[in-house]
């Protein structure tokens, strides 16, 4: 028996009324979704709630004590909408106070008679938190327990990512082959789950979608091990190619 | 007193590994988040899970009890990865079978011969729903009590959405003023939280964005009464207005 795999998972939590509302739409789930991918975390789920304490106090709670990491993006700014930093330390039962190491990143923007009442609460960080750099606008995320909390400018969260990451666990990266597969997926659909059944390891999913040139499916197989991947991909592909040359004769 | 204002409140529950695993970049949540609110009906919450049944269970159910309606996007293809339907009708405690008004969909396209065993997996339509068309691909969604089941193709998704938005009850609509600010938020903060208490069934939001031409800020003033709408928009224009000249004057 090999030892399995370590598995890190994570859940993305997406913070804002304009989310919700569709006036903005949201850049940062596929973004971080890809990047964690990448980097071997598992997203497991997401969530989008609005601006209202009791429901991101609820969901930080629901999601930091079921996967291993949480990301939250939005709601770290000075106006009086922005209250995530406020519920993540209600989450986590802990006093929240301005920080005079968040004060000191501000301080390399702005001169300290421009920091007012309401600058200062970008400078609020949760006791306990470490502080996530912003290199673009200065203001900081915080890690708080196996919570990051970051912007939702895509730029600013992004570069917040790229600073945290380092410091994350991660377990084996999730590779994945990706199969064109030129005819309907009804054609495939039996072949495939047969080949599914066989590689219990593995995620096969079957993606149709309309581009340009019409219809087109694709066949994405997943999982940690290399050679099963390859198994299963040439077992896959060499579905897909009898089943044309079938349709071709019939 | 006036009487309240009706709310239909509503969820979206996305299904699938590919938006978890960052493969495809998701399209539908901020697609079906502004046709909501066009229609008057007010998206509260969104989540994404994966393509794993106890999941799917558990956040319909969570979601139908808690909100008017909720919409869900993906897995309803012939393919062994495809198990919303099977799952709804768990979420509810309903049979799911082969439904003949499906088969008479399926039929318009494709000749009886070729409907296998996979392709009427779209067809099994939990006990009770009512069929949502779909004219681009003729598979059906359903609405199973407050439950709308649809595609994850977007044009599927959209074309869906268009059947059966008719048939919901909605509320209110909620309008929305946007105003440009060209100054930090740091600087109107203050202002914006005095305004946004006065008006408390307003919801006053503030975002910034990236640009080509830099750093943008937008203030959005969201409710159901047009008269208190366009008081607290005159209000933040003033406040806007005047703080431009105050730093123009320092």
């Amino acid at each position: 028996m090999t030892a399995q795999p370590k598995t890190i998972t994570a859940a993305i939590l997406v913070i804002g009324d304009e989310i919700l509302s569709g006036r903005t739409k949201d850049q940062n789930i596929g973004y971080i979704a890809e990047y964690l991918t990448n980097i071997g975390i598992e997203l497991r789920e997401v969530r989008v709630v609005p601006d209202v304490e009791e429901e991101i106090v609820a969901a930080v709670n629901a999601l930091r004590t079921r996967y291993g990491y949480v990301f939250t993006t939005g709601g770290i700014g000075p106006t009086h909408d922005d209250i995530t930093a406020e519920c993540v330390a209600k989450a986590f039962g802990v006093p929240i106070d301005v920080d005079e190491r968040a004060v000191a990143c501000l301080l390399t923007r702005m001169k300290r008679e421009d920091l007012n009442e309401m600058r200062l609460r970008m400078c609020r960080i949760p006791q306990g938190a470490d502080l996530i750099e912003n290199p673009v606008s200065a203001a900081p995320g915080f890690k708080l327990g196996n919570v990051m909390v970051m912007a939702g400018v895509p730029r600013i969260m992004q570069a917040m990512l790229d600073k945290v990451a380092p410091t994350l666990d991660t377990g084996v990266k999730i590779i994945a082959e990706t199969l064109e597969a030129p005819i309907p997926e009804g054609v495939y659909a039996a072949g495939l789950k047969e080949i599914a059944e066989r590689f219990p390891s593995l995620s096969i999913g079957s993606y149709p979608s309309f581009g340009q040139g019409g219809p087109r499916n694709q066949i994405v197989l997943r999982g940690k091990d290399p050679v099963e991947l390859a198994k299963a991909s040439a077992e896959v592909s060499a579905l897909v190619a009898r089943l044309i040359e079938q349709r071709a004769t019939n």
